[in-house]
């Protein structure tokens, strides 16, 4: 399934650009903005790969995922201004991209022989742990605390996948159906403030 | 041994409770609360598990430990008020907690063919990481820096159970013996403030 | 190569000081200095080895790596002043230090077949990660997002030692070029204050 890696490609490349963003924030060097942009982008699948047991971890072997990462960079340089005024184009984009390293992370811990519950959970990690890295290392309390039904949409987009796996094995639909879920939960999540009104704890 | 994975168990639940209370406090939503509570439950055994090779890591075989996580949740939610009334029961019940951590890395360390001391360490790492992830995420300096001779009462109490497996190997006595040497050390300490007498580094 | 083991004895050591210090200027007690001196020394190799899956990890089967990190305790308890007089030997050393980790993981990783630049990276992991994660439990912004050009100078370190590799395989000479190429970057880089001036994302 080569657009399946032709997407995964993309959604690296826009966990990169959200990290050299961050950099940017922060106003780290131009160093530092490539290792954020880099620890955001392969992070989550880093840290899946190390638990899973699945060593050298991906990313180690295909040098294209370097290579997006880099590229990354100059693109942040020039067309920051429009990266940034893409606001709504941009959290498509990001959604995509949480939502296909959610399927992708759940299919490689299946294909492990993994309990399918273990599978979706290792598909929140490889979506949402790249950004939780980013955030420890730009000392903040980490997004994923703090706003937004992040890790909840993953979750949910990978049950979808799951169960629409186990009625149309193979179907490109079930990737399409998974990543939809993933949206439409976030955009929802975020236009009615979901996290802030359905919280027992607080 | 049956009786150790039930124990083994019961640590899991109350490190995810203390991970979760620690979500409360900052005000994280319920995602949040469950997150934090499972990287304070398995985050200190995820890193011994793979430090030392042992992949897919041990709470992805069994899923009794993520069942136990889950149920912290709605006891955090509905005893609240009687789990931090509880103080003094709490500071056992999370001191026989690491106590037993501390034995399990041990002896998953030991079985592996490394050294004892070796062992002991990552004893010491099941027990006090998931802590210090816990405290990461929620952007503190980890409490095991901070107060409370938490790390050295159980390198004391893995030394103790090496000491005992060495004269009467697999008598239950050992686990219970390491346990209170655990128990002791950390009352005592926090009884007498040992972590600000004895520091020459100050 | 036992020139080489020693030197990176030496490293740890170098390493395990610049965390033990950390600590006392953050006010932990000799535990938490403890602590935080072996996460200093280890931490990057500890990472490296769980990415490229070369486990149990490095310093778990060879007992004088522990060693060395308990020997920089007392060293900084008696030496404090002495230590923090050295400021200009001290760059000198924890440079050589960096460089080394830089070689020792490159080779590593290229050993497994892994990419040569996939192992140059891998170089920079083992160098500069103990650090990050120094930073990230005192709970800082890692120095290496803020000062120096610090993760630069170990990756151009790694290229000049795989180019020199290429045309000299084995040589001796190879590491010197590779550590003086990391010395003089890195002294050139804070001399003249390079990460402040070639900054285009600011």
């Amino acid at each position: 399934m080569t657009y399946i890696y032709y997407l995964d490609l993309f959604g690296t490349f826009v966990f990169a650009i959200s990290g050299i963003l961050a950099a940017v924030d922060k106003k780290l060097d131009l160093v530092g903005a490539l290792i954020l942009g880099f620890v955001t982008a392969v992070g989550g699948g880093t840290l899946r790969d190390m638990m899973i047991g699945e060593t050298p971890v991906g990313w180690m072997k295909d040098l294209n995922y370097g290579l997006v990462i880099v590229a990354a960079l100059p693109v942040c340089f020039f067309w920051k201004k429009i990266i940034l005024r893409l606001k709504k184009s941009w959290f498509l984009f990001d959604t995509i991209g949480i939502g296909l390293f959610t399927i992708l992370g759940l299919q490689k811990t299946l294909a492990l022989g993994l309990s399918p519950i273990i599978a979706v959970l290792m598909g929140v990690v490889s979506a949402v742990f790249g950004g939780v890295i980013r955030d420890v290392l730009s000392n903040e309390i980490p997004l994923i605390f703090r706003k937004e039904i992040y890790a909840s949409a993953c979750f949910a987009g990978g049950l979808v996948f799951l169960a629409a796996e186990y009625f149309f094995p193979g179907a490109m639909i079930n990737i399409l159906a998974s990543i939809s879920t993933v949206i439409i939960i976030r955009y929802l999540s975020v236009r009615n403030q979901w996290s802030i009104k359905f919280n027992p704890l607080s």
